[in-house]
């Protein structure tokens, strides 16, 4: 059976446990221990508020290596103060002391509720219990254990070959409300046994997350605990990546397919959602114009209610097109739902209402919003807004 | 009995009438005419897709003249091509032959669903019926012919005295979704029988707007037919107000109580509403800082379905603040549900649970978020994010 996931490179192993953080008894701790010291990057949340356990990892990632990554949901370890802090450092050298690394080669994440301690009893208790459990097959409780509202586990892995040997990259990814561009609640750990050198391993996350990661928006919220790791131990034994050149093109397409299929799964996995929207802007003059018009319209909760009902109402898609702060002529505008050409010029067109209520009907829907004007075409992935959406989160922390 | 909405100033009259706009039989149609040519100033949607009757007012008002305003709901005359423009124009002229003025004298309104074109004859049929029914009495009428998902009719009046004389101001809105700052799927009248300069109409209008209309926020989508029109006919018979001083300010007093009063209705009417949510930031070190919190914050769904669940999480308020992208020190931060401090300096505070909970039951809520930096201090008032949202724009167009 090929293997998916955080342990399918070689090198890595991964635990997923219960240690009482998550009041239902589900998996809440997961750790993911690389075989040797691996070379390490980060992207993480904008958002000024930054949680405890992310300021550390933020921190301890600059020097480029990790040897292991602690993973806790249940408890965002936020807006707690300097103890905050304490807890985040406590967790890191526990977890170091039993992998036998220096703390600063454990990297943190925390996801849940702000405003709480960790109970570090409990983080212990599940730190000793993962570590014991540890194993070269372990990705999969690790993606369920670093889940809040997810309904699934996201895990995903691509294989390239590379001077006759197999090179892997594997993820996972939690994360399903209070996403947007720029890191969201999402958590996503990346692992690969490709031989890369950290400025190439760094330079393919950021140019990877632009397309994939900072591409999906399920409800426009960005939390204070979003972040991407990677982690690559050389396993693979490729000659080492460090220049620009075919080898580093293909493991940037690995990536990207690993990041793209983890994507979809947080925007399809939306909190409520029943459907995964992509939405295209195509010939836009310039970046800001493509950014501006996918995020408006992805963030719009009349556009993703109308999706919801199934409803072909794309005058709400336009508009918000038209209120996202790009400029453009509307009287070039064309809107599709799937291949339906709904609107053109601007102008409304007569559309056959069975044909859009049998896209709408799909569970996955492409919207494209073509300026007819440049050259830039760009896309986003997000889900609609449904009255489960506002169950949800009408009583998260209860 | 105190007559409010926009027939309470002199020389004012109105009428409400069903047309057929509407599936559901309900009033669509409203018609506001002025016993003289009034001056005339209005503030217009933000958006780059502009409806065809909002953009015939937007062009003839540049000439600061106006004798009646035409609104009818149920269509937005939006997005149909050249025609929606002739059948504006001919819509104008209609009114104007009736009324005894000029087409460009006739300000109009459209809002309802977008990429249809205006049933004419249903229009014609309405401003017959409309200008047989105008009274000095029928504010009311108006302001029920304007509502599209509105639950109740928007009506506000506020008088003082100027040089001895009454002078009143009048105002009627509609608007519950698709409404945010700078003009949202609002529609405001506003009446005056001020004697006022058409230079300072402006002004006033202007200044006012940005403390009140421009401070709602419902569903952070704002629309294509958003819009302000305020008429001044000066039969209060006060000295013509042309310069700064105390009867401006008295103008200007009057013209923001009923300015507030109506924003807060939209708020509170917001669709699926169930609260009312004034949202302060106090003590920022700019505007621009507390414009980009408030916005985030009424924005946030994670926000506004926390309170429909009357849940106290307000580290997403917190967050929502963060990534606002207003810059600040999350360590100076306090935050509090009514009276109630939940964060101080960007730490949880232990709290009453109970008592938060009693507030968050109250119909109307105020939230603060005090940076402790500055000396600007603003707020926008917003409503929950509800199921009945989510039903309400699932199937707005069937």
């Amino acid at each position: 059976m090929t293997k998916i996931g955080i342990t399918a490179p070689k090198g890595f192993q991964a635990a997923g446990v219960a240690c009482g953080l998550k009041k239902n008894g589900n998996r809440d701790l997961a750790m993911v221990v690389s075989d040797n010291i691996a070379q390490a990057a980060g992207i993480f949340t904008t958002n000024v508020v930054k949680g405890h356990s992310l300021q550390w990892s933020r921190e301890k990632i600059k020097a480029g290596k990790a040897r292991a990554v602690v993973i806790n949901s249940g408890c965002a370890n936020a807006c707690v103060g300097p103890k905050g802090d304490e807890d985040a450092a406590a967790m890191a050298s526990y977890a170091a002391q039993l992998v036998n690394c220096m703390p600063e080669e454990v990297m943190l994440g925390s996801t849940g509720v702000i405003g709480f301690r960790l109970d570090m009893a409990k983080i212990k208790n599940g730190i000793d219990e993962a570590f014991k459990t540890l194993s070269y097959e372990g990705g999969s409780l690790a993606s369920k254990a670093i889940m809040t509202t997810d309904t699934f586990p996201k895990e995903a892995a691509s294989s390239f070959e590379l001077d006759g040997k197999t090179v892997t990259i594997g993820g996972m990814a939690k994360g399903s409300g209070m996403i947007h561009p720029n890191m969201a609640t999402m958590i996503s750990v990346l692992t690969t046994d490709a031989d890369i050198s950290q400025e190439f391993l760094n330079k393919a996350l950021k140019s990877v997350a632009d397309r994939s990661f900072n591409r999906v928006s399920v409800d426009g919220d960005t939390s204070v605990c979003d972040k991407v790791l990677i982690l690559a131990n050389g396993f693979a034994g490729n000659t080492r990546i460090a220049s620009e050149g075919p080898a580093y093109d293909a493991f940037v397409n690995a990536l990207h397919d690993v990041s793209v299929t983890l994507s979809k799964m947080l925007a399809k996995d939306g909190e409520g959602a029943t459907k995964l929207i992509e939405i295209r802007a195509e010939h836009c003059s310039d970046k800001e114009a493509a950014h501006l018009i996918l995020n408006a319209v992805a963030k719009s909760p009349l556009v993703k209610t109308a999706l919801f009902g199934q409803d072909a109402n794309w005058g709400r898609i336009f508009t918000a097109a038209g209120y996202s702060g790009a400029q453009f002529n509307p009287e070039n505008v064309d809107i599709y739902l799937g291949d339906l050409l709904v609107c053109k010029n601007g102008v409304a067109l007569p559309f056959d209402e069975d044909l859009a209520l049998k896209i709408l009907k799909e569970n996955e829907i492409v919207i494209t919003i073509d300026l007819k004007t440049g050259e830039i075409n760009d896309r986003i992935w997000t889900c609609d807004l449904s009255l489960d959406y506002v169950k949800i989160n009408g009583s998260y922390r209860s």
